[in-house]
C-alpha cells in the first residue's frame, strides 16, 4: 500500500532519533516512507519532495532536524499538506536550538511541533494518526487501541516500587 | 453549520492572542466556537469538554494558555482528536513557561504546538485548515488561496523602502 | 496506621528521583503511600485520586514528574489539600521545563514546588513534616530532632580535607 | 487576634508585589502581619524574626524577594514552621534569578516556592490557607469558598468576547 | 555601478533592522540593493535569488530574519557567495530565537552571524565592507577611514558625564 | 588628591550605569577618576590606560561595559591591580550577554563580576571600599558607616504599607 | 603564620572545586584556612563565622556554593571585608543557579564572583593576592611572577599542535 | 606558499575543536597557519598579532575560544581583515557563554560567528573559502567541488537505514 505519511530527516544521524517515529507508525499500522533530505546540503531535493508529497498521495509529513533545524519550516512553505516537527537534540544546546528553530514560525506557514528527542519522534506518530483518523476510521480506531493499551499499563502497575 | 474547530482558552485575558485564531478562522470559512476553559479553575468542565467534543461533530482543538499551560495537554489526555497548542505569552517569563509547558509532553500524548503568540496563534488556524483539508476539499482550497495570497503580497512589494 | 502523605508520580522511572521522598517520610516516621498516577495516560485516576485523597485521611499530596509536567498542577486543581511539587530532571533540558511547568501557576491554584531532582525530593518530605507538624506535635518534633542533625553533622565536621 | 501567618520581603519596593498576599489573606480572614526584613541589609534581625516567630504564634512564614533573593531560604534555616516564597520579578532577568535563588534549596532545608511575580504571591495566601486549614477547619472552609466562587466566576462568563 | 552586496529580509517590518545595513553601505559607498525575500511565504522567490545573485554581479549577500529565521541559512544553502545573517529582534524571546536559528548551522553551510539588532545590522556592512576590501582596495580604505573616525570620536570625548 | 579608583566605561551611554558607581565613591569620600575607554574602538588606548594605571597610582579599576563585554577581562589582561567589572544591561538580552562575557574569565584572570546595572555599579563601589579599607581604616569607617546607615534605615521603616 | 584569607563552602563536597583555591592560594605564599560552613545548615555558625573574621586576622574571604548559593552573599551582609564568590556547578542547572544567586545581589552589600567551577576557584585566590597586594608588597609581586609564568607558558608552546 | 588564514585559539585544548578547520582548510587547499595566542594570558602578543597580519599577507582571521571568549572581538578591534569567530563549547555552560561573548559585538567592530563547537569550527573554512573565493577563483572551484561532493553524498545515500 503506498505511503500515507512521509518522514524525512536532515541527515543519517537523526535516525536514531526518528527510527521511533517508524516503530509508532508501525505499531499503528499505518503506511509511511522515511527518507534522508537535508535542507541545508540538498535545497532543491527539499523543494522537490515537499512539492510533490501530495500528488504521491503523502497526506501527512514528518520531518525531524537538529541544530538551526530548516528542514520542517522551509518544507512547510512548499507544501499545504501538515507538517509536524521533531527538534532532535543538538550535542551542544540540549535541542533548545532546535526546538527555538522549528516552533517559532512567522505567522502564515505553521509547523506542528513535538517534545525534543524521542517523546516528540513517538509522539508524531500518534499526532500523524490522530489527523488520519478523521478521514479513516480504522487509524483512529488504531490510535484508541493504543492509548487505552497505554492507559492499562499504568493502571495495572500502579506501584513504582516494583519493576 | 455545526463547529468543527473548538477553539478554549485558560481565561479571558487569553481572548487578545487567541481572537487571532478565530479571526483566521472566519476568513478560511472554517465554522468554530470559542470558549474560556480553565485547566485549574474549572478542571471538570475541561474533561467535560474534551470527552464530549468529537461527538458534538468538533473534528480539531486549539488550547491556548499561558505560564503553567496544562491546558492543551490534560485536553490531549483526554480525546483522540488532533489538539493544537497556542503558547500565551506569560508576564514574567516571555512566554518560554507557557512553550516548555506544552510542548514538552511525555511520549503518548501529542500537542501540536505553535509559536508563542499571535504568530502561533495565527498559525493554529492555518493548522487546522490544513488537517481538515485532507477530509474536507473546500478547506484545502481556502487555504491554497490563503496561501497564494501572502505569497503575492510579498512579491507585489519587495521594496522594503516602500511603505 | 493509615497515610497521611499520598506520594504520587507520572511514571515508574520518576521513582529513582521519588524514593528519596519515600525514604525521608520512613525516617521521619510519618506514615505514606506510593502510587504512579499520569496525568497524562490516567487522567481520570488522577482526578479520581486527587477528589478522594482528602476523604480517605491524606492531609499532603507530594507529586513529582517531568518534561511538560502537570500532574502537581492538575492535581491541586482538583483538591484542597497541600500539593507539593518535585520538579523531575528530564533528559533534554535538565529539568528547567519541569520546574517552569509545575512552579509557573496561575494565580488562584498554588503548587508548592521544591528544587528540581534528589534534593527537591528530600525536601518535598521535610515540608510535609513542617505542614503536618503544625497539627502533629511529633512530626514536629521528629523534624526538629533530623534538623539537630543535620547541622551537628556538619559542626562535628568542619575540615572538608577530611573525608 | 495574634497573626498566624508573617508576610516578609526584603524592601519597600517588594510591597507592590506582596500586597496581593495581604489581600488575600484579609480575604481569607486569616490573621497576619507584614514587615520589612531583609537578609542583607538586617541579616541580625532576619535571624530574630526566624527564630521568634514561632515562639510568637506565627504558623506560617511568607517571604517574598527579588534577585540572588536570599530571605526565604535563610529564614527557613533558622525555623521549622514552613517557608513559603515568593519571587519578586527582577528589572534585569525577569525573575528568573530570583525563582532560582528560591527554589534551588539544597537537601535538608525547603522552600516552598510559588510562582514569579503576582500570581505567586497571591497563591502564597492560597496555600497558607491550605496548611492552616489542616488544623483550623475555618480556613479550609474560607478556602473551599473561595475556590468555588473563582471556579463559578469562569463557568458563569464561557463567552472570552464578552468583556 | 550594479550592486556589488544582497540585502535580504523576511518582510517590511525588517527594515527598520536593515535600514542600519543599508545606511552603512551607502556611508562606505558600497553598491548594493535591497529586497523582501521570505522563506516562508516566497520560497521559490528566495531560491532564485539566492542561485542567480552571483552570475548578477552580487558578492556578498546579507540576509535579516526574526524567530524561526531560515532566510540566512536557506540562502547560504543555494549560493556559494558569503551570507551574513543578521537575527532581528523577535517580539516575544528578545531574538534568542532568531539568534540560535541563524548561528546554529550544521557543518557545511556556514553563515557570517552578526549581533542581535541594530549592532549587527550596522556590522554586518563592515564585515561585507572587510570582505570585498580583500579584492576592491577602496572598500579598505573606506572601512579603514570609517574605523579611524570612529576610534577617533571616542578619543576626542573621554568624559562621560559632558553630553 | 589623587585618584585612588579609575571608572571606566565602554561608551558614554553606560554612564546611566556607572553614575552610580561615582555617586557611592563621592558618598564614601574615595578619590576617583572617570573616563570613556572603549575595548573594540580604542583597543590601544585600553591596553595604555590598563598598563599605566598602577604608576599613577590607581589601585583598583571599575569597568562597565554591555553586550559581548571585553573591557573589564581585557583590563585584567594587562594590569596586576584587582578589576570589578558591572554588567551593563544590553537593549537586546537583559544584561545575561553582559553578564557571561564578564564573569566567565579562564583561569589565570580573575574579573571580580558585580550584579546587572544599577545594583552592580553601586556594589562596585561598596567593593572598592571594602577593598582600599584594608590598607587605609579611614575608607573602611566610611563604609561601616555607610552600612549601619543602610541597616539604620530598615529598623526604622519596617512596614511597608508607609511610604 | 596566621591565616589571612579564609575559604569557606556549603558542603564538603564542594572541596573538590574549593581545593583550587586552597593550591593557588598555597603557589602564592598566603596563608589561609578552609573550613565546612552551611548558610542553610549551620546559620550560626556562619553569622559567628563571618562577623569574627576580622577580628581573627582575616583580610579577605572566600566563599563557594551551589544551587539557591546564599553562603557568600549571607556572609558578605555580616562583615566589611570583601567577599570573594565562587559558584558551585550545580549538578542539575550547569551552575545558572548558582551563578545567579551569588552575582545577583541587590545594592548595598556585594559579593565579588568568579567564573563557574574550577576557573573561578583557581582566579578566586588570584583576586584574593591581587587585593591583599595593594597593602603587602609581597603577594604583589607573588601574583606578578604567576602572571608572568602563565604568559612565557604560552609563549613557548605557540603551536598547538604539539602536546 | 604563505599563509592566507590565520588560525588563532586561546589555549591548547581548544586544539581539538580548531583541528577540524585546519582539516578543511587544508581539504580545500588553502595555505593556513595556526598558533595559540591567549587575550588573557599574551593580550600584548594578540595585539602584535592582529596588526601584523595584513602586512604578512594574512587575509582571513579565524579565532576560536571558549568561556568569556574576547579573543575574536579583540583581534577584529586590532585589524581590518575579516575574523570569524568559533565559540568553543565551555564544560559548564555548554558554549552559551563562548556564543555570547563572540556574537553580541558593539557596532563598529564586527566578528563574522560560526556555530558552537565542531560545526562552527569546519564551517569557519568554508567561509573563509567563501570569502577568498571572491579574488582567487582557485578557492571558488575548491569550494564548489566540496559543496557538490557533499550534496551527493546525501543524494547518493537517501535511506537512513542503511548504515
Amino acid at each position: 500500500m503506498s505511503a500515507l505519511v512521509g518522514v524525512i530527516m536532515g541527515s543519517k544521524s537523526d535516525w536514531s532519533t526518528l527510527s521511533h517515529t517508524a516503530d509508532m507508525l508501525e505499531k499503528l499500522g499505518i503506511p509511511y516512507e522515511v527518507k534522508v533530505v537535508s535542507a541545508h546540503r540538498t535545497p532543491d531535493l527539499l523543494f522537490q519532495y515537499a512539492e510533490e508529497a501530495e500528488g504521491r498521495g503523502i497526506e501527512v509529513i514528518i520531518a525531524g532536524a537538529g541544530g538551526a533545524a530548516h528542514l520542517p519550516g522551509m518544507c512547510a512553505a512548499k507544501t499545504h499538506l501538515p507538517v509536524l516537527g521533531v527538534p532532535v537534540q543538538s550535542s551542544m544546546l540540549s535541542g533548545v536550538d532546535s526546538l527555538l528553530s522549528i516552533v517559532q514560525m512567522p505567522a502564515g506557514i505553521p509547523v506542528a511541533t513535538l517534545a525534543i528527542g524521542k517523546a516528540g519522534a513517538i509522539n508524531a506518530a500518534l499526532l500523524a494518526a490522530s489527523i488520519l483518523g478523521g478521514k479513516y476510521p480504522k487509524y483512529h480506531v488504531a490510535l484508541k487501541d493504543f492509548r487505552r493499551e497505554q492507559t492499562d499499563m499504568v493502571l495495572d502497575n500502579p506501584d513504582p516500587r516494583e519493576a
